[in-house]
């Protein structure tokens, strides 16, 4: 999504963004390594033009901190349970830095194995998915992650939320270009995009969500309120959209341990927002290709989808994004910026392009 | 798809099928035992109600066969690549041979490292992707493959036909039930219900395809002649479904050194039906599962989608038409059987149920 009011925005220096977040991630009861590391994330996805993940989200972290739901200071405690099988628990806090403190030890497997998966579980994982294997494919790995969320997707033909917005995110290498990747919810709309759109006073299309009595309807208050999301796939296809759907609750949460979407119960934390479930990644070193090299085939299946008429590749927007946030800073609605070094305890500074 | 006209059936013993199948396949230059292995797969999607897997297919491979484009006698060679890596080079042959040449190394992987991945490349797959799995799932594995095919997918945005249907075939296995298993392709319909729907002289919904002018429509000849499908996901997800068929390009032909679904090209083979591409399983063993066992997990979710009022688990109405299959016959068109048995050099044999 856009940033819809440009006028009002203000360009923010990447790495200055970054520290912002992180201290409000610290001023918020999380460690220093996982501020950092939270701050990262959430910082490049505003600078790649993810606006739904980007700093729209730092109210709900801190919300969620602020209710004890999550652990800020968790340790991660990592598993090696087989050659190519590595497990994360990571003790209620944050997917990412779960991630990060079994990084090393899973990059050794698949490239030992030729494959590899790595098995996150108690994680609360709040970000875009694409940042977790977009690296892997700079180490030039082809990567696949899930993860599973909060019980708000009806399954086709059924009458009662049970998926979350589940997504996939897939990464591969490039021999010249920046890496292939996508992030798709199985959901017919992220949930931060039907937010965003309640916020904006927009409707949605027919087929996105159903309201409290599980009609159809395209008002985001209506989904959000008491009603749900549909899987993606139209009106003939839903059936496979909720298919994968299921398939990211078996692979997040039955494979490695995790909460299904519907299984946790965060009332007793009023103002928790993170889905407390689990993640899958699997890497794969594509080195191991017989004939032309992978990254080499990938330039040729890329360079045919723009032969065929494809404007544009999965990815290439937020590439895109991200070269003009890096060299005009990173775009924020003025007002939210305010309201952030507030957060940060930085009121006082100047705000804008030079702060 | 249901069998359009039953007063017209016959129901024939399943291993009788099989057996008059596997006499075709060999009477037409197939080694005895691909012409087992092919038999048994046809059979078995005929078994399960997937027509347009079923008996259907047999004179596409027969076809094939004849004009020289595949060869029936291929014998694979399985490379041991790395712990979790095994390729297998097809030589020209078909896909499910190639799969059963390396499937007891490739099992001894999976339990071995947690995980590991089969690359199949210069095969050809003309059947259903879900028997692949489904057998894995009851080995006690989690199984997901993808296979691609032949250019008739335009990619979303784009004027021209690049991707295969390519489908995507998981498993996994549950507790008590039969294992729950989805194969979809990630085109709006398979090609082969496309060539029914033109059979039947049935119009098909708009958004699945496209004439050779690039413009949708609802005629499913139009759709075959000169025209294109259309990824799956409906008017707002088409996008999603036209990044699972690169993802299966990449996976199915980049990593394994097959052909992409518009590479190959068969003119110089007048009725060759076959695409020549490639093929990527990987298999997890859920055994190394934290907390609770991965099939167990698998039952409750199972009950839980059924609780929010999913009438059918992907995989079920296979199983329901198997039982029937099992203990009735397996349903064909009575003339189609007879063309079978004379294909079969048996056309001086009776038909029917007690053939």
């Amino acid at each position: 999504m856009q940033n819809p009011s440009p006028v009002e925005s203000v360009h923010i220096p990447f790495p200055r963004m970054r520290s912002v977040l992180e201290r409000i991630f610290e001023r918020n009861g999380t460690s220093p390594g996982v501020a950092a590391i939270l701050a990262d994330n959430c910082a490049s996805a505003q600078r790649d033009g993810a606006m739904s993940h980007g700093l729209f989200r730092i109210p709900g972290y801190v919300s969620t901190l602020k209710s004890g739901w999550v652990d800020g200071k968790a340790v991660p405690v990592v598993e090696d349970k087989a050659p190519g099988f590595i497990a994360v628990d990571a003790a209620n806090g944050f997917a990412q830095p779960a991630f990060f403190a079994a990084r090393d030890a899973f990059l050794a497997k698949v490239r030992a194995n030729g494959i590899a998966l790595m098995a996150i579980r108690r994680s609360h994982h709040f970000a875009a998915l694409w940042p977790d294997v977009e690296p892997l494919a700079r180490e030039g790995l082809v990567a696949l992650t899930v993860v599973n969320s909060m019980a708000c997707v009806v399954p086709s033909g059924g009458h009662t939320a049970l998926f979350g917005t589940n997504p996939i995110a897939f990464a591969a290498p490039r021999e010249n270009g920046e890496p292939v990747v996508f992030d798709l919810a199985t959901s017919a709309i992220a949930h931060g995009d039907i937010q965003i759109a309640a916020r904006a006073g927009h409707d949605v299309p027919q087929g996105y969500g159903v309201d409290r009595h599980g009609e159809h309807t395209t008002k985001p208050r209506e989904i959000l309120e008491g009603g749900a999301l549909l899987p993606f796939g139209g009106e003939h296809g839903m059936h496979k959209g909720s298919a994968l759907s299921m398939m990211v609750e078996l692979l997040a949460a039955a494979l490695t341990g995790g909460n299904f979407s519907f299984e946790f119960d965060w009332s007793g934390h009023p103002g928790a927002q993170t889905p407390y479930t689990g993640q899958l990644i699997i890497a794969i070193d594509p080195r191991l290709t017989s004939g032309q090299g992978f990254a080499q085939r990938c330039e040729t299946l890329v360079a045919a989808m723009a032969g065929a008429g494809q404007k544009r590749q999965p990815g290439s927007r937020r590439h895109e994004a991200r070269a003009r946030s890096l060299e005009h800073g990173v775009p924020v609605e003025a007002e939210r910026w305010r309201e952030l070094l507030a957060m940060a305890g930085l009121d006082h500074e100047e705000s804008g392009t030079t702060a």
